[in-house]
């Protein structure tokens, strides 16, 4: 068995230690002869774990009693559909920040429950800026304002968030926990847990109470977040495995020093990575600097011929998923919460000897 | 380390040989230095997971090329929506057979989208049985048939299907894989996985491909079944672990025989515990006897007063699980594929000491 450093940008990269009690309570969780997939949603086991998550992800992000934390099925891309069918009314609109591919895939799928009016787009600059809250001109009428708070392909982020007169909705889902947020100035946040928070389906909510109420008649019961909110996430069976191992995930984040210790890491992490790509023209970061993500790094190199080499020697040393995404190509490294530093001093490592023999 | 035998509704046991290998393979998955939790859903290591999925799937039930298989986020509640959504356009009416609490909830939903027809209601019967197929008078223009296959609350299940002139859509929750089906009676089957497929968090879908391409333009793309189809389940990053212990457990399935040496076995562990159940009036099996499933056995104790006494020296016997549905009380054993014949033996024992001592 030997662990490799791990870059992609989800699924991605799990604490070792996440995986080794998951691991070693397998077969027989706590003395119970079960396996938590095998046990009741509704049984004390898994209430007990479902809560200590829930109160995790409050104490970790700060979040107050007048929102709402739920779990809730299919990562950020059911949540494209969900804001609107609880949040746009007919007859109203909102308001949209186009960062990239993922604020593009949330916009789309509100332009078919209701009005769609975007207010900025990186479309332009190849979505490798992410607007200073000054660039933005918010319809006071709107029924929210929309942003994706790290487009994981370009690597660009909000630097700093803006205060919208509707409130602010945010898709974190790649930089959720990364970086302290103050959860009051946003309407609703959401996460696919992949990334920072657990495995794939599974999205964390956080909903400001009082907006949940806004959700039309015609709206289904199952896609309405009131639904979910009186017994938190036991409207229906949830994904009970994600929301364990989500669990574990806080509870290693805890362990290591809450949400400021990480920020604190990860932006030594990125900090170090984006120094060896401005120290040379033999690379080329793609985000402008103002917009630089600290979850996701992008670049290119001034060959671009080189990069497929780049990748598969990289594979060969034992770093994997750092190909761009197919959409924009290039190279990639996702250094999410879970990503060990040690991951990358050896690609810095790595890349300062590509360099010196392909420079 | 001690497993007991798990009676659970669901999420419900899996079989142990499953939970070894996810176990084994938590670190590591076969030499690649990672969990399948932390692995890009798009990389060859999981294409192959998910195309063994679906292989295994379409052998063991025999599914056509007519037909597309889909995983889907969230269970069966979410279809209860997407059904709907996709199948009832406006104008239509859809027929229902209310067999229960979980066809009542697919009614409730479909009924936010538009017309529902409840042709036959075992309400006055207080959901013991099924009808057999000679009762049900469907609506030949109506947008589809809609029954639940196998009620878990009674212990209630067709016996036989109906043939109705519309599609036939069917929700297998709780008994999808357990006996042989004729897969193109259907023109829609599915499944939320907790039960005989996997973990919770999972739908599995089996659509005829000319009914996907009705879904109207005001629905999300997401609740569309054709969205999902082109690249099957990867629209969106699916729950991959999920997937992943689907694709074990079908394994096991096909290991042991397929679907009719499953039906065979849980023909037998239920037939010898309905069995004790009519040997003697200190017990009263609830469903009707032309209606009784094989998955879920519910029962009450002729006395009352007795059975939480049976449920916590059943417990203390290792045999976890055995509470009624809160909703109707008393006694209930889920004998799903993966239960194994000697939980039947156990419990028959302990059932003729609890009646010797109470009786």
């Amino acid at each position: 068995m030997s662990r490799i450093f791990n870059f992609a940008s989800g699924p991605a990269v799990l604490p070792l230690p996440v995986l080794e009690k998951a691991r070693d309570e397998m077969l027989d969780f706590a003395g119970s002869g079960m396996s938590i997939m095998e046990m009741s949603h509704r049984g004390k086991i898994f209430d007990a774990i479902i809560k200590a998550a829930e109160d995790n992800f409050r104490r970790l992000m700060g979040i107050s009693a007048d929102y709402a934390v739920l779990f809730l099925p299919g990562g950020a891309s059911q949540q494209f559909a969900m804001i609107p069918l609880n949040l746009l009314p007919p007859g109203r609109s909102a308001d949209f920040v186009d960062t990239g591919a993922w604020a593009g895939k949330a916009i789309k799928e509100a332009g078919i429950v209701g009005k769609t009016n975007v207010i900025w787009s990186g479309r332009a600059g190849n979505y490798m800026s992410a607007p200073a809250p000054s660039e933005l001109d918010f319809d006071p009428a709107a029924a929210y304002a929309y942003i994706c708070s790290n487009e994981t392909i370009g690597g660009v982020r909000f630097a700093e968030f803006p205060e919208p007169p509707s409130p602010l909705v945010a898709d974190m889902s790649s930089d959720i926990m990364s970086r302290v947020i103050e959860v009051g100035r946003f309407g609703l946040i959401f996460a696919g847990a992949q990334k920072n928070l657990g495995p794939s389906g599974l999205a964390a909510v956080i909903i400001r109470r009082d907006l949940a109420e806004r959700v039309p008649a015609t709206t289904n019961l199952f896609f309405r977040y009131r639904t979910h909110m009186p017994e938190p996430s036991l409207f229906n069976t949830p994904n009970t495995w994600a929301i364990y191992i989500f669990k574990l995930v806080t509870d290693w984040v805890a362990e290591n020093g809450g949400v400021s210790a990480m920020q604190k890491r990860n932006e030594e992490k990125a900090g170090r990575l984006y120094q060896v790509l401005d120290a040379s023209p033999f690379w080329r970061p793609c985000a402008d600097r103002a917009s630089r993500s600290i979850m996701n790094v992008a670049w290119r190199l001034a060959d671009p011929g080189l990069e497929d080499k780049f990748v598969k020697e990289a594979k060969a040393a034992g770093m994997d998923g750092l190909r761009g995404h197919r959409s924009v190509g290039g190279l990639r490294a996702s250094l999410y919460n879970a990503f060990p530093p040690e991951g990358v001093t050896a690609l810095i490592d790595f890349m300062r000897e590509f360099e010196r023999r392909n420079g």
